[in-house]
């Protein structure tokens, strides 16, 4: 069975006070970065494309994080140039934008 | 790279205003049956299996549902016994539940 989507991206808007421990990606800006993302996705007519706002991915640490399914693949983003090269590399054309990606461990060395 | 969470869940919250023409899976009881679910993978001990919340699917017509990746599978459910199914076939033992399955053009025929 084909996918219902090509490529769903769960970005997370997930929010905490601002003295928690954990911080949150929602108190880094992603609620801003993620609406971006869903207005340029539209722009550019990718209806194949769902993006949606998550609750705690878990991955605190990185924020704002999201991640992009089938493939499994997690970034973190701090600017709207970040989501420009997400949206033209990685959800355009399939190329992932390595210098974004988190692997397991951390932020994938340069 | 193996993916960080061997399952990730996602059920939608949405809420939409009582008399909305599309209806949404908070007015249908999805809040409560994703927390049920949360717990439940908890109690199991469920350390690689993520539930989370999620925005609008865009499924509204089936709703409450939900998505498991990395396979794309989507369910429809109501209720506390079609969670139990969901996580002791599926997120358990990897067997989709074919009668709660949402297909590309609705649910599955039986």
């Amino acid at each position: 069975m084909d996918p219902y989507f090509r490529l769903h991206v769960f970005c997370c808007t997930n929010e905490r006070p601002e003295n928690h421990p954990r911080g949150s990606c929602a108190a880094k800006g992603s609620v801003k970065l993620r609406n971006y993302l869903k207005v340029r996705a539209k722009e550019l007519g990718l209806g194949d494309v769902r993006i949606n706002s998550a609750g705690c991915l878990d991955r605190c640490e990185h924020g704002p994080v999201m991640v992009i399914y089938p493939e499994g693949v997690w970034y973190t983003y701090t600017s709207v140039e970040d989501i420009e090269a997400i949206l033209s590399e990685h959800i355009q054309h399939g190329r992932p934008v390595e210098r974004l990606r988190i692997q397991a461990l951390g932020i994938q060395a340069p």
